[in-house]
């Protein structure tokens, strides 16, 4: 097999090979390999919580990971932006006939390492394969099924006045990456993809702190779309702090030069966490002591009018209002 | 909105507009409208049925049903299919830019129906949108969660020799309806789809016989690769009397014409069942007295020797192999 051909999407003899000589190789735990039409699975404590994304990257590799790994840790961290550990995930591939086989190989292996790290198991899956042109090489789905502890209770609309804006790193990393990558930029030193799974970094958080109000991976839209989101949903403003807010050195300059504003740019391996105000200093420690939140800051506050407005207090000493991202200066970032 | 562009899907001001003004006029339900990156949701008192798939349909519109109503039936029944009650549902949209919006509208107008009959939510949700030639107008993923209650246990290894295998009804009814459609061929009379959910049937006969072992929707590959399935996972064969193979007067005469075997056609609402041999005669009485089912016919048995084989018993007589499927006459057929 060294390339996807239409028989493999035929639900037939090819189908069944691919699937077991490809798919099992990378994901292969005692859900999945049950083989039924739905996995069936120990059910959750808590409440559930269920989420899902379509991911059409293009390019599929990029400096930082690829479309596997994004689809694994993208919906990992939705999902944990509700404060759940996730457990399972389903897997949907619709590829191109003609994609090397090696390619999807490198893509499964991808998954399947993101899920190791991550801690959730890839338990069913849905392979299509349409013809050469009516897709561009591969895009995948996933979905995902976490658990809510009982005590948790995680919402846009819990933002309050008084309350703290944090993130857990730089910004801009994902979306720029994927420009410099697509358009053959070159910088003196790389640009990576920010792609990893936060459930981890928000159990401690969690751990440090149950009341945490708004958590929000900050992706397609970027930290401003974000922010514009939580604002509206609780009807607060926010205020940022514009020397607070961290971004990468090669981050900054490349938008400098590009006319990006870093704050519009996807990220996949940050977040966004509104806490309450007296718990603000051990959050911010507590991240900074886990891999995934090393450069975790306080970026600003939330105020009470006007609500559902975003503003900077600039460098320079002004104030200037952030929107939401209107039109889509890079389509296919995740 | 007459077309959907690039910007609808930029996570942005038009992602929200497109979501808030048309996606939740047809999904509304508490969950959903919660819009968080997850849907929150009351863990089911059993086990979990986690299953997923991708539509790439073409075309988009057919006798019978559309992409939408199939995504939803579609993921209803493979949760069926693990004698699961289906409960919640998540939609991943990928659209090609330039679509037109009535399109998009009809189809979500159709899962909304759909999710309404199966008595299912949709939850969660996520829409990308790729630039023209990237995709082929719009696909379509479904991941699906259902409640499987604790005295039941539906597999593909539990056929027994000895036992019966029940048709829910006519075979082929999907696959040739997509096949004249795509080809422009006219019948004297419309083979529609027989896209329809199947949980209310499951359910009906698993009260009738809790004791059914095997449960499995022939959809790509049609019924002689699902029953192929059973024969290897069960390892057990099957006879099948082809006397009593349902199928439709204008789908035989046009398997006739153009040389398709029905058997091999995928359906989208019907299902096999392998049930012991004692209560066969009541199951069928059952699915016959609902409306998903008024065709249901014993079509065959479970036999000792050989494991993994599919034989048909002709009407002259003869005994010929059933193999799965190899190649795929038909692609994008779900």
């Amino acid at each position: 097999m060294e390339t996807i051909s239409l028989e493999h999407g035929s639900g037939g003899l090819l189908t069944a090979r691919l699937v077991q000589d490809l798919v099992y190789q990378y994901f292969d735990n005692e859900y999945l390999l049950e083989a039924h039409d739905s996995a069936c699975l120990p059910a959750p404590a808590g409440r559930l919580a269920f989420t899902t994304d379509s991911y059409v990257v293009n390019p599929l590799f990029f400096p930082g990971g690829n479309i596997g790994k994004l689809a694994v840790c993208g919906t990992v961290n939705d999902l944990s932006m509700s404060g759940a550990r996730p457990l399972y995930l389903s897997c949907g591939l619709i590829i191109e006939a003609g994609l090397p086989a090696s390619t999807l190989e490198a893509v499964l292996a991808a998954m399947a390492e993101a899920a190791r790290e991550a801690g959730v198991f890839i338990v069913t899956g849905d392979t299509k394969v349409v013809e050469s042109g009516a897709a561009d090489k591969l895009f995948i789905h996933t979905a995902g099924i976490g658990e809510v502890a009982p005590q948790t209770d995680i919402s846009g609309k819990k933002a309050l006045p008084g309350d703290i804006v944090i993130a857990s790193g730089s910004l801009g990393d994902h979306g720029l990456a994927i420009l410099l990558k697509r358009h053959h930029l070159q910088l003196s030193s790389a640009v990576r993809s920010d792609c990893q799974p936060l459930n981890g970094l928000v159990q401690s958080m969690l751990e440090a702190c149950p009341d945490i109000r708004v958590l929000r991976d900050p992706t397609r839209g970027g930290a401003a779309t974000a922010l514009n989101e939580i604002a509206g949903q609780s009807q607060v403003g926010i205020e940022l702090y514009e020397e607070q807010v961290p971004v990468g050195r090669e981050v900054r300059a490349a938008c400098e030069v590009l006319g990006l504003d870093p704050l519009y740019l996807a990220n996949e391996g940050k977040l966004l966490a509104v806490v309450p105000a007296a718990a603000a200093a051990a959050i911010v420690a507590v991240m900074r002591s886990h891999p995934a939140g090393l450069d975790g800051a306080v970026i600003g506050r939330i105020i009470n009018q006007p609500p559902g407005r975003v503003f900077m207090r600039t460098l320079t000493g002004g104030r200037r209002i952030v929107d939401m991202m209107t039109g889509d200066p890079l389509p296919r970032i995740c």
